[in-house]
């Protein structure tokens, strides 16, 4: 067990996820100490033009009194290791994330991200920034909520290379699928039932036209398979086209439909719906989420689990928070 | 990227996965060179009261000349980093392994095991001596073959720790248990067929009355949950008391019949037959293995894969390898 030490994190955003973490730290903060010798506090919080600091950490009641300002502002005011991004993702300019973790790499912290839009609009240029300020950068929460990928992909495939991925990477046309061959209902009526129960917004074009899945191949494919790729680079179909009438002819073969996401090696990048063997590990029912990895010795490895909701994202952003405390405390090349 | 760095493996036991392994390493060697600076070099293998050494690695083609001798001799006339241990498994003594094991962090080898039998019978032991000696103990391949486990539970559980583990985790039980709900056959006749395709041995008792499935019980409980206990503690029923009657009953009533693994931190520790919901993550067909982890914050992930197999085990040893080579680089309280 080494030394405790002080891990001090910055926090951008303080919508579901940014408000689960700061409960989590408050909440864990002594076991995570007691485990894994890292004294986690939260001594920053941007939200919306406004930020709070406090060098001693910022208990769940210090969210109150907020200061104008932005949070490059805010990390002059306070000495922090870690920059967590979790403002609202913009799939089309990354922005203001963009613009945050730029900063805190310049800053010299380490970035561990729930916000997809970097790793989707400029993977390569964060990690070239990464890799020159000598600083990790981590986003394991921009895909599949708390199941287990992108570590997966780095720690369990490091010496078997995951060479394709598909997944169910979005809860809610999965739900509207899976209500669909279990009701026989039509598209819409599960839609409108998604929506009551909350697992779809009113706008439903990101989820249903396979974007959100979309930003999801661009991340697994530039992070995992080796591939350089934006949103323009993935063939997607969304789910509009699913009738009810293909849904009950893919049962009756004993297939469900499924919105896919592939990306592999060799530049494959696609969503769309594609018949799934019902039992099958892709199987998944309701807004579950999985991630099937394949590689040359182990084969096929499925994980299923919440892909979404706001303390399962945040969970995922503290597996990273302490993977890179841990990694950035042991590896000689890091300053 | 650090160095490159030899990193020198001793194997004992040479059957499917040592073998697995052997090919593995002369395969893989220069692309994990690249990828991770590790140069992977195994200069000793041990089976059967024979050895063969080379300070150099040994090719595919050294492996033929074998000199009388037991596995310290081995150890005292090369040097190596790691012992991986690869013997068969013995669940009541776990030697010849656990005779090994010692030895090896005698002489300052950090341990991988596929061997089952020391997480079993000596958990406890096998851990302090490995923190009296510095060294790391690992296991991946002794629960759930190639499926992520106990690397997921250290790493991607570390701030919310798992509380519950459910798996399936006998290829052969549920093989037995899938072909009897799909074909309508009684046991016997499921095993019959089970044995003729090679997914279960002559003597399927370990398989079919649950002792493999309780083993991997002992394991999940004492190096993921923190009990310590050992096989007498498990409760254990296999699946020779499943009709087919009952396989139809669970059918009709939407549920599949499956052998359970179930641990906790409040000290349960049991395998037996139990209901899962037909399309339930668990509800895994054929030799499949299934891995459910719950904890607080991420509530349900389960992970699914090929639970048994020569090269599959051999990827879960390589895990373990490389994690071994990377912490024991960085770790500033390892020598």
């Amino acid at each position: 067990m080494p030394e405790p030490r002080d891990v001090r994190v910055a926090l951008a955003g303080y919508g579901h996820v940014g408000k689960a973490l700061h409960r989590i730290i408050e909440e864990r903060a002594d076991a995570i100490a007691e485990a894994h010798g890292i004294v986690l506090r939260l001594v920053a919080i941007a939200r919306k033009g406004r930020y709070v600091t406090d060098a001693d950490g910022l208990g769940l009641a210090d969210a109150r009194h907020w200061k104008h300002g932005n949070i490059f502002e805010m990390l002059g005011e306070v000495e922090a290791d870690i920059f967590v991004e979790a403002t609202p993702t913009d799939l089309e300019t990354a922005q203001p994330a963009l613009g945050h973790v730029r900063g805190a790499l310049r800053e010299g912290l380490h970035v561990v991200m729930a916000n997809k839009g970097p790793f989707v609009v400029a993977a390569k240029e964060v990690q070239q920034r990464a890799a020159e300020a000598g600083r990790l950068v981590r986003g394991e929460a921009t895909v599949g909520g708390c199941i287990p990928v992108l570590d997966t992909a780095r720690q369990h495939f490091a010496g078997d290379p995951v060479q394709r991925i598909e997944g169910i990477l979005n809860g809610t046309s999965n739900f509207i699928l899976t209500r669909m061959a279990e009701e026989g209902s039509d598209l819409d009526q599960a839609l409108r039932e998604a929506q009551q129960l909350g697992y779809a917004e009113a706008d439903p074009t990101a989820d249903i036209d396979g974007h959100d899945a979309a930003a999801k191949v661009v991340i697994l494919a530039n992070q995992v398979l080796g591939q350089d790729i934006g949103l323009a680079d993935v063939e997607v179909q969304g789910i509009r086209g699913v009738t009810r009438q293909a849904v009950e002819l893919a049962k009756a073969h004993g297939m469900r439909i499924r919105l896919v996401a592939e990306a592999d090696r060799n530049g494959l990048a696609r969503v769309g719906p594609r018949l799934v063997p019902v039992g099958s590990p892709l199987d998944v029912a309701g807004a579950l989420n999985a991630v099937r990895f394949t590689s040359d010795l182990a084969g096929q490895v499925t994980h299923i689990g919440a892909g979404a909701g706001g303390t399962e994202t945040a969970a995922a952003v503290l597996v990273d928070i302490i993977d890179v405390a841990r990694s950035s405390h042991d590896r000689p090349n890091d300053p």
